[in-house]
């Protein structure tokens, strides 16, 4: 039986100490917050679950197996490579670190050890994205030509992190995880309206070989709550509606086809438009988070590599590191 | 009474006779098309309008007091031109010119030959974008802090144009009428889907002085329609939903406000969060198009300037064209 | 040629006009309507149509071959009668008559004198309800269990007839043209708000042999446009939303299975619940009113039956008066 | 210290254990189902909680001081009555009773004892409800019209009770708290579409003085979700959407005007339309449940009437009684 410890009760906490204590797979040994205030919460909801202020009770305590990072992204880094370096396994919240190089470390240091390292890219594990990814895998929507997200709200400026870092990581991995295909360069835009100048809105291009774009519209001042993706395909399109409770995911049978023109002039193209049925498909109902926490201890257990390895999460900061690059540059484009 | 010829019954051009041929100040003389059959079109509608395959017999008949141009942007300067050099008052569907050169020519040949030079920018005669004006003009928002709009569709590439130049103009226009701010610089991100090259879907940013960005997201190969645009204020935020038949203004009196930190690392920020009423005003309810036909009716004979004149018209493509020389160099910064 | 009189020029009066003056395989000869300045409005838009305030120089004037009436419903009987006996063909306005008494008389003038007798049910001419037709005839739901509709607006009080004979008669004749059920008897309540005592919100119950049920909720005090249908089958369900602009049917595969308990008792018995995918066919697109009167006019040419007969005008009128002797006796159930 | 004992962990169970067991001014002691399954999920989730199969441990027991009976609804009055005479306070799942004779004797039975006796009608708990309420009450929206509630979903077939008496209890217990009307008669409709006879969709009107109706559409055979509620007054109107997550409430500055007629015949009125402003207020997020269950526990702790009385479940009861006796007599009108 897997020994869990969790460091961090702040935002997302709550739900990881929830989930590790239903997984019948492993024991919730222990929990580490800074705030005594909040372990008393774990206190009163866990009973035999042990507390600490001290984040090495769990880093190198000897009764404990895995070691999951729920902290500001700043100290990921620090975290994960001590857990590591005293044997243990490593769920780290994402992003996975603050830069591509804490990341490449951690993965190497990782493999040294023979640990598994995996991040908490918890859409991966809803009914919705993986319905994109069968959709898309199998050819219904025809090649992807452009994946569009817009994932606004009122509320949650981070004191360490960008917009981008805080709320892109979500879409960057959903893509990545459906799509697997190889950024070339990312071009950024924002505007902080705070005085430590951290950006509240920010805009996000991701260049793809020819014919393929991403963008990324991120923003913690909207009034309104729309975590919304369009995927578009040469065959069909996808509306990944996130807010809606149920119709999450809905298949246009819609397009164009570009007619070959007779004329010498390539310029002269001929469109045809195509406006058919819409699908919804129902989607499986599982908590993404259980089944994002019973994959960890199933990778630990089984020795196998988890949905969401650390290389995984290396390619997403990849893309946010170059974000950085490319809003201190005035949007220049950044080749990664 | 003035006597108008209108240039190209297209996808816009009906629309424009309707409105033409109903405002009883004015009379519609005659309407040019290249194609007989939609000069077919005009003449079963409207008997007593004269129908003509040549330009000319608008842009240089003696019985033609004003001029509408509703051709292809490419036409629109020489067209233009010709009318008022031809002593002609000229309405120029958006955008004025293809060129910030042409435009600025457009306005000193109108000025000299004290001529109106108008182009029809038609959401700023609707409910809802006056609606907008007034609540930022009476401080009811607060300081604008962002201008995000979203206006994407399935359908109508253009041949001539790309899609910023296509759909931007609307949100371009709508900013500038309700902020009258200073742009500064402008980046562009886009992908072409047709062998043409041209962008079928793009994203521009247009930076202003600090704490205020305006981004604009324009596809023509979305599945659903979308003309969303999120108007954020310091008080209060505006979501403006075209689509929405009735509720087309939100005024959320949601925000959140910086508190001063006693620290000395001004990093550390207190945000406090607001959430509260929303509000929906009624709108008037005009037709949009008639009130525009009317303001140039009106300014040609009072001699007064237009709600959107030919500077107002510049204003615009200025920005549409660094926004192609940042497409043109990957994202790079343009300044205005 | 046919040529088309149209007695009334109020709310839907102009689409009549338009539709039978584009329509090229008649000749709208008349207008009529007591009113002159609503007169001066034809005379505007078609200077070609004849006006008149007398309804007989329609009725009984030997230049027109059909008549469309649109005058209010207490005038209905009167002139088709008049029509009918002066030879003419004729097209009335739903719902055909105030009673079923004069309903049955125009069947048979109508059949006596050889010409056509038609009602505007102008809802059966729509590509949804055309789409739920074929859904229900192909067995793709199954059983047909319930009809729920929900029409309400706010407006247009009528002076002469409450607000279900008003509204129902859309939703009725959309059961009976999907359905064709026999109805056994009808249940009404409802209330006035205004001294006239004319109810602005009812209720309407009609009932079928065992396993069937239709219901009608009907209003003109809502502050919010519903018009909401839904069809409930043993296999699927449909949900018809008329306000929708695109979306405006839903297929679920979604039902109850009821398992036979192997107990006595056949109170226990068992529900199996199933949640499936969502369809949202793409509809026809055509004008409901041009099909209408195409379908009139193709009638009259062929001397074939319309789709909408003074017979099936009749058996709405059947439900809506059953539901005002309802009405009057408390609700009562009333055979039919 | 109030000792708690609930009676019943099926479908609303889990919720009211939870509420109870986080209330720090009560102690749950026992949780009491004859399902040992069920059981083993309470001691897993609530270690310090006893659990038994027999409602006498919990109705006979001295250290029980408070009974939560969530029990299906044929057995409420034996328990609650049992409890009452017991000694011990009583909060009964709604609705009430099966009967109105049950409902007054357990209201008797509690007063003699001088216990409290309270019905759990959840949504008069709701920031929804309670914003509504004052609306009426400060007399915002006018003098109140009508009241029409829909309430459909699919899903849980009860086995003893039809949809009336498993829906409309949260509407009429809404609607009597909102208003307070006495109600005058009812009609009710419905079907069943399984072998039990047991209706699952059905309509109820409840008629009152002149001027006001109420109208409940209940249905367990819904597709969709709806629970929708028109409240319509005389100078605004409310619409409360309970599935919206946010915006529940929206007032409508809409409605009409009756204009006194010179005309002596007063079936000719006038009406004026008004269509103005919309506002959605911020409502309080507190969870309901927890709302009630305080409610409980303080009425116990100072001896005071909770907001939810006995009366009030007889209330509910007597209409739902009624039209059981409509439904049997074809939607005959039944005075209260």
């Amino acid at each position: 039986m897997v020994n869990v410890g969790i460091i961090g009760y702040g935002y997302w906490g709550p739900n990881l100490v929830r989930n590790f204590a239903q997984n019948g797979d492993c024991t919730l040994k222990r929990v580490v917050d800074m705030r005594e205030e909040r372990l008393q919460q774990v206190t009163k909801l866990y009973p035999s679950v042990e507390t600490s202020t001290s984040a090495d009770d769990i880093l190198t305590s000897s009764d404990i197996d895995a070691v999951v990072v729920a902290t500001p992204v700043f100290l990921h880094f620090e975290q994960a490579k001590k857990a590591l370096e005293n044997g243990k396994h490593v769920l780290v919240e994402k992003p996975l670190t603050s830069s591509t190089q804490e990341a490449s470390e951690l993965i190497e240091i990782a493999a040294k050890n023979n640990k598994t390292l995996m991040v908490d890219h918890t859409f991966l594990y809803t009914g919705a994205v993986n319905k994109i990814k069968s959709l898309v895998e199998n050819g219904e929507i025809g090649d992807v030509q452009y994946f569009d997200s817009v994932r606004i709200n009122l509320g949650l400026f981070q004191p360490d992190i960008n917009v981008l870092w805080d709320l892109a990581p979500h879409d960057i991995s959903i893509l990545n995880y459906v799509c697997n295909f190889k950024p070339i360069s990312v071009n950024a835009t924002g505007v902080s309206h705070t005085p430590n100048g951290i950006e509240n809105v920010a805009y996000l291009t991701v260049n793809y070989e020819e014919g393929f774009v991403a963008h990324f519209s991120c923003s913690w001042t909207s009034p309104v709550k729309v975590r919304n993706t369009l995927i578009g395909g040469s065959k069909k399109m996808i509306v990944y509606d996130d807010v809606e409770p149920t119709e999450k995911i809905k298949v246009y049978d819609s397009g164009y086809d570009v007619q070959p023109s007779s004329d010498e002039d390539k310029r002269k193209v001929l469109i045809d438009y195509r406006i058919g049925d819409i699908h919804i498909p129902k989607l499986e109902k599982t908590e993404a988070l259980f089944g994002m926490s019973t994959d960890f201890i199933d990778a630990i257990d089984k020795g196998s590599t988890p949905k969401v390895s650390g290389e995984d999460g290396l390619e997403v900061v990849k893309v946010l590191e170059a974000s950085t690059e490319s809003l201190k540059n005035k949007g220049k484009e950044v080749i990664l």
